[in-house]
């Protein structure tokens, strides 16, 4: 089974400005841009957050933000300071971090805040958070009314480069995560670096998990300057981390403008991986393990798989490997147990009617996606990250 | 304010057969047919449900039935008994008859049952009832997994002639009604008159309101049709029973091509009497009066208002009156309260930051979008079909 390659037709437009970029991902009439940029929120003119609002919407006469409870001090005052000027009616909302806030349960609570605050089809979401609120905000959004515009305003590395772009939103079920949901594109992404300052190191570096997975699946020259910069970015140097994420969302942007809505195969390479991540997580219980954490260790595990069965070298495993444990991401789980992970991989919703598949490596910037893999090659590839 | 007209690229397109017709809703790759029949479910060529079910999604392994409990001895029955015979897994979830069922209870639950009966995104959802059916599994298919294929299956007048065509789906929330949805076509909607059968007189009589509706809105000739006729399709007469749905279908069909995602302005005029009746039955508590009951006095209302600003004849009224006795609905509630109803309106989420707009005729076949309707004329509209 083969990936269709990247479309002559469609791709991701790049604006590099002073100390900023402009991503444009080019979905026809869903068209919409990801601003990135350090230190800019709160300025008045129309490289700010308020500025390029007003370009992204036309008009706007009532925003409600969404935001992590946790960091309602810091970026989420700084969005909120920089309507202070505007004629806008800006209501609150406050969601908890973590990942048991994208549940049936808060969703409905959601949607009653949202018909509390009088939101109707002319208001706007500002989803201001990590993964959990963009995609929690940006569903209720889809829904809300059958559909209100949304903007994403991401504040940890992982939302920056990944759940921010490519419009996917949605909740778990106790049975499966991100089991509902809905395809709503944003009409607006805001990235400042400078919300990052306050992130956790633990957290920062997840982000870095689904940096490096771009390089390895499409962007070869990429995963060269990530092993040349890799300490800057670590630093959180700000030119050199805009670039990094830049180039993340760049990726995102021409995969998701191919196949926005997963159907024509090109999307699955997103999830070089997240199968063995996806089970790792779900074994290792919700919460313990950090996304990009599993997906560091998935795409280990991923790198053995297409080794074992000849796509690839041994090289590009061993130049993964180097990067992952240079950006300081787990390359291995002594707990992982393939009898508990392998049932969890045969219930992905990506899975067909039941037939496993993965996307593998093939050379660095080149991935396939590889059907009835024997399950015995899955096994092995577990085991050799689990012991070691 | 003006409401776009019919535009001539689009429109539905019809091919009648012996004793069936066939619509087309032309909305490019999300078109889909409506087929209207009788005793037509059975059928073992590609003529019967299952026929049409394989013609429509091409491959299709796994069918989720979602019906209406208390139809699953019949028409749900008749469904399943259709598809006995293909290589298709069948799964059956019931859900209880009646507005309460769109609540976000119960939508959690659907979700989960999908989750426990193994769907997956190559999964169909076969909605089987009247509109709180269609809406609630609607919306479940639109969701789970973000996207399942969906059929509808009318089984009530009013969900075959409105709520089954045009893709919209949702559920309430306590404090509003369809406030949470999304808009997704099906894939097919299939049409049997002898599900009308059982169908108790006052429910039939209710989706009879939609029927007229389509002849003020649209379709003159239509409405000379019905004035003509009403006695045998009152007499659920087969050909005249299918020739009104189909007629009301093609209406359907035309403005949904035209404007799928009430962006244009053109899908409002399916809106005709319903601002007044949203609030009739808001006011009279969900439940207590049937929707098309309250669509019946809301065309009164607004066509009084029409005559009150000079937009529409007396003769309009006279005849809307006539027909609307003649099916036997409601054209007055001694129970209307301006006070009560008109800040209901004032919270309909088809408003525009509170700027109240109504639908109102012109003529017979024609209406247009009426914004700042002074709210003195709106209470007297309200009175003149309270009080008689």
């Amino acid at each position: 089974m083969s990936i269709p390659p990247r479309s002559e037709s469609t791709s991701a437009r790049t604006r590099p400005t002073n100390n900023a970029t402009e991503i444009t991902v080019d979905l026809g009439q869903r068209s919409y841009p990801i601003c990135i940029e350090s230190s800019a929120t709160g300025r008045p003119d129309e490289s700010g957050f308020a500025g390029r609002l007003r370009a992204a919407l036309g008009d706007c006469t009532h925003a409600i933000v969404i935001q992590d409870a946790a960091i309602a001090t810091s970026a989420g005052q700084q969005i909120l300071d920089s309507l202070a000027g505007e004629d806008i009616r800006i209501s609150e909302i406050e969601v908890a971090s973590g990942e048991t806030s994208k549940s049936t349960d808060r969703l409905a609570e959601l949607w009653s805040e949202l018909l509390d605050c009088g939101a109707d089809r002319r208001s706007v979401v500002i989803a201001v958070g990590g993964g959990v609120i963009g995609d929690l905000a940006g569903f209720a959004a889809a829904t809300f009314t059958r559909g209100l515009r949304f903007v994403q305003v991401p504040t940890t590395l992982l939302a920056m480069v990944d759940s921010s772009v490519g419009g996917k939103t949605g909740i778990n079920l106790p049975g499966g995560k991100n089991m509902v949901g809905a395809f709503w594109q944003p009409h607006l992404v805001w990235i400042d670096t400078d919300f990052l300052a306050t992130l956790p190191r633990r957290e920062y570096l997840s982000g870095l998990a689904e940096v490096i997975k771009y390089g390895v699946i499409e962007d070869a020259p990429f995963f060269d300057y990530l092993e040349t910069n890799i300490a800057a970015i670590l630093e959180r140097e700000p030119q050199t981390t805009r670039h990094a994420i830049s180039r993340s969302c760049q990726s995102k942007a021409r995969v998701v403008a191919d196949d926005e809505r997963e159907t024509t195969g090109r999307r699955a390479i997103l999830n070089y991986g997240h199968t063995f991540a996806h089970a790792i997580e779900a074994t290792a219980g919700y919460g313990v393990m950090l996304h990009g954490e599993a997906v560091a260790i998935g795409m280990q595990m991923a790198a053995s798989l297409g080794v074992d069965l000849g796509l690839c070298s041994d090289e590009l495993l061993r130049r993964q490997t180097a990067l992952i444990q240079a950006a300081g991401l787990p390359r291995s789980w002594a707990e992982a147990d393939p009898a508990k992970m392998v049932p969890v991989m045969a219930h992905d919703k990506k899975v067909a009617h039941g037939k496993l598949r993965f996307v593998l490596p093939q050379e660095i910037g080149s991935v396939g996606l590889i059907a009835d893999v024997p399950q015995e090659k899955v096994v092995a590839a577990i085991r050799s990250w689990s012991d070691r």
